[in-house]
């Protein structure tokens, strides 16, 4: 019998592992499928806020997006961003293409963290396609798409890994206590210093900004923006809630709950002060609005409780309004918000962990202040030089004639509706 | 090796506990994000069945219906609905705001129940707002927005989770007997009583009912109306499936099952009884007939067998044709068809219950029959009198030139579209 | 002490078995929601890419396909695919309707397997209906509804399962060595044969192949198809994912990874390739190279390196614009290129097995040519000679007036858009 209650016991610790592995792994893979989708969030998203003459071009723009930052980030990206090491560097390469750690052991030693090398592969590449995507909106209907593309090439395989290393890689920041749980700086302020170098390098839209004030360009279709929106949303579950990195339950949960309600308080936030100012009931400031909400939360949604999310939330709302008009009067053309909702909510986000939560105090809004400078100066400046070179060169700026007639002639010879 | 075998045992029984744990959660949270997506759904489903003047106005109603129902559901509605204590109850409340049970013990308590204390508010909370967004539907392209989003607030903060207590929060109708396992009654009629109230108190469109008999006013874009419809029948996997309220797999997969079939005759019954009726092949029934079948199966779809489940969305499709036609002799004018899909389908599915499967029998058809109509009466008197009250003060209908207009521009000085 | 080291030991293996059944059955369905939704995806993206007039027809089809599918699967479909059995056989069949295995034993049994009774089959009945909709785009703008509802109906339930049994249900092809791991051939050249015999008795659309060359005629909303492009990639994830049949975590997460490159490269691939050929950044081909990617990557998703879907990914997004091509000189004419996408790149795929990965070998690409050509040739006769006797007897197209005016109107007696 003694045997038999230790055989039983071995079998029972095996298979018990076995089940804790696979339930952490498949919440990983579905987190993957939900932030897989925000690509279509965003590409949705952009159109619907865009002229008709410009959607095709967006689409493209987005499918070869994802394509380019899938194949990079296994090129490059992956061992640029986790080089491994001993924590506290700037920078580190584990070398080109996929190495699997060798053998069972290699998975088995992985299974500790509650998934697979693959899994963590293929959850962290959906990531890094989306701060391009975020770059796109912004630099929408003026922009040469041959220019664009080399710029994403390089920005997903080169800056956003080393940048996100000093963080989640176990560099400088992350020994110095900065602290960033799903990315409003290492993703979204990312995303966010990237548009405002391309929109200043590009000019506004012809038409926007005129001696008589400034023209609103609204979008060509309302229900596909609300779309992005609701799919982005619907992805932020995978997108916070995958960054637990394992299917912890409590933790998972109170993830899901501070993302929901900040969303739901952007939303709010947003509607008030849009009403506020503008005296009508204003579909775009929602609908960036509960975007802002979930930009700001993602730098401490595991820290929060149920009313700093709704805080934070309701400010990130607010905040929208007010920074397109600000970012209007600075005459920076961002067609569809996205310097307001992913740069300027990202850096709310990130400050709000020092301010509110687990970890709030002065110490860490210090902190929080360091990784948002360190990480804004370098991308703004990776951002601008290789813009800036691509300027000067094959020029990023399509005609005024094809700015006219859009690009979805001028790039695509099609049209995006026969209506 | 006593000592061996026992340590073994009991860190075999952890880890094991531990992922059952994580299993059942994980299964929770992917039910929680699939009746997100209904949201989208909604609003995808009702933006395509109205004109195209009044589209900005639905998504602004779907946006800000999700934002305050998970507010509101946080700030006291789940505290009204789940107020702990005996049971057989017909109020309680537990008090403003999330109160966590007490500590670790607190959550490791809720974990018998195989999810953590957020997971049941997340859960829920998407549930809420539900009823809300069906109501939405019924009085659109005419209805005022302000007053609209003060009777959301009344009808998902204290309505819906009054009713809702009866039988899940363990009230008197649980206590009876009466039998609704994921929200035949308890959403979906809720929403469809609130309908009714708001379409008999604003009176038809203008234009809709004229001497010369009913004049067909059909939606603005199929390919919308159709998205909603898959998205709805996607996330109804979560919302039955959920219902189950842990990932056990005989029950859950069951239920996929009866909610596929039943969805799948749902179609099958309005495209015959349709086709009899008009002579055509009429997409807007067809997808209605997917949702009744979906709302017809929900009472009861962990308790039929495949072949129940298909009689049972056969009649809930064949249903929608006949009551859509019957909502228009009354000069009940519906717009999308919601008290069609959601009440009477919904009425069938809880009436099924006694009629088909595990707890078939005259006793409990006594039961559903006792169950629909108190859920019915109150609700419906509750909608009728916010509504009423309304109308008497602010008013709810828009004046006859932004009727005419579309509310897109009367509302929210936007349009939809620029195509 | 003895005795306790038992007993926990024994509850320790029932909570961990349970826990990994639960696990491993909750990827299963969650699998099968994301399949489900490729039905969306394949409704979008057809009706993206016909003409506005045809919208209404193409949702319509897809509506009712995938209801008769579940329908036809649960009466007979899946008893003829998985008639049980000693393996090797031709053709089996275990009666109609769902008989699930007696009592708990059966489904302890099936839980072995990681799944139940019911997961198995709903799971299953999600992959059947895809072969119908496959054939639906390619027929689209000219086909009667009533006679392509018929061929579905038959299609789907008699030659899908009988071609699936040969490989899946442990038929002659399987004992063989033939290997197709989740359905490039199986499911889409299954589909693309069975849209090959459909175009052939059909004939082209009016107008497309004149005397003077080719008319393009361009889909009508590329929102639409692009939608639909990213909720098939967003639901094969389930199609690819789930056909591992456990939540194992290692093999589930390879195949995330070989699919989501494949499906990178794929649109790499066709990018090149009709940039080449066509001098444009042309946007249907990107998104059909991002499906032929998927499709090429199907049959082995579970066998090959990242560098392997990357190599089959990119040769099937390059199979793209050449396979449309030659279609076109064939006047074959497919509206949305479901021939190239499916059967080309499904053709492709399934060679790709000999090719490359852990099977690589020329046996084995005997094997798999022989798979092809045994599914191909019972596929592509069924298919003809039903649309063949339809032909005769019924009539399979639409009259030239009615195609002219549309099919919406002729058939629905209702417009897609009022915009």
């Amino acid at each position: 019998m003694q045997a038999q209650a230790l055989d039983t016991a071995q079998a029972a610790l095996e298979v018990g592992t076995t089940g804790l592995f696979t339930a952490n792994n498949t919440w990983m893979l579905v987190s993957t499928v939900l932030v897989f989708i925000m690509h279509l969030g965003f590409a949705t998203l952009e159109s619907g806020f865009v002229q008709r003459k410009n959607v095709v071009n967006i689409l493209f723009k987005n499918c070869m997006i994802i394509a380019m930052g899938l194949l990079t980030y296994w090129l490059m990206g992956f061992n640029l961003m986790y080089p491994g090491g001993d924590g506290g560097g700037y920078f580190g390469f584990a070398g080109f293409g996929l190495e699997m750690p060798e053998g069972a052991a290699g998975l088995t030693e992985y299974a500790d963290m509650g998934y697979t090398y693959w899994t963590d592969f293929i959850f962290q590449a959906m990531f890094a396609a989306t701060c391009c995507t975020i770059v796109s909106g912004a630099v929408a209907e003026r922009i040469k798409l041959g220019p664009f593309l080399i710029f994403c090439l390089l920005f997903v395989s080169i800056s956003y890994p080393i940048t996100g290393m000093w963080k989640w890689g176990a560099g400088w920041l992350d020994a110095r206590g900065f602290y960033d749980f799903a990315g409003s700086t290492l993703v979204h302020s990312v995303g966010g210093w990237g548009a405002l170098a391309g929109i200043m390098l590009l000019g506004p839209r012809a038409g926007k900004y005129t001696a008589n004030g400034i023209k609103p360009i609204t979008g060509h279709s309302m229900p596909l923006a609300a779309i992005g929106v609701f799919l982005l949303w619907f992805g932020w579950f995978g997108f916070n809630g995958g960054s637990v990195l394992s299917g912890d339950p409590e933790l998972v949960s109170l993830v899901f709950v501070t993302t929901s309600l900040a969303a739901a308080a952007g939303a709010v936030g947003a509607f008030i002060v849009s009403y506020a100012m503008f005296k009508t009931y204003d579909l775009p400031m929602v609908l960036n609005g509960i975007l802002g909400g979930l930009v700001g939360i993602t730098a401490g949604a595991d820290l929060m409780s149920p009313a700093n999310a709704f805080w934070i939330g309701l400010i990130a709302g607010a905040i929208i309004p007010l920074s397109v008009t600000f970012f209007d009067k600075m005459k920076l053309d961002d067609p569809v918000g996205a310097t307001s909702v992913h740069l300027a909510c990202g850096i709310w986000g990130t400050l709000a962990v020092g301010l509110f939560g687990d970890k709030a105090g002065s110490g860490q809004v210090v902190e929080q202040l360091i990784g948002i400078a360190a990480i804004g100066v370098f991308t703004f400046l990776f951002a601008f030089i290789v813009f800036f070179i691509l300027k000067a060169t094959v020029g990023i700026r399509v005609d005024e004639e094809e700015e006219a007639r859009g690009l979805d002639i001028g790039e695509h010879s099609l049209q995006a509706y026969r209506i």
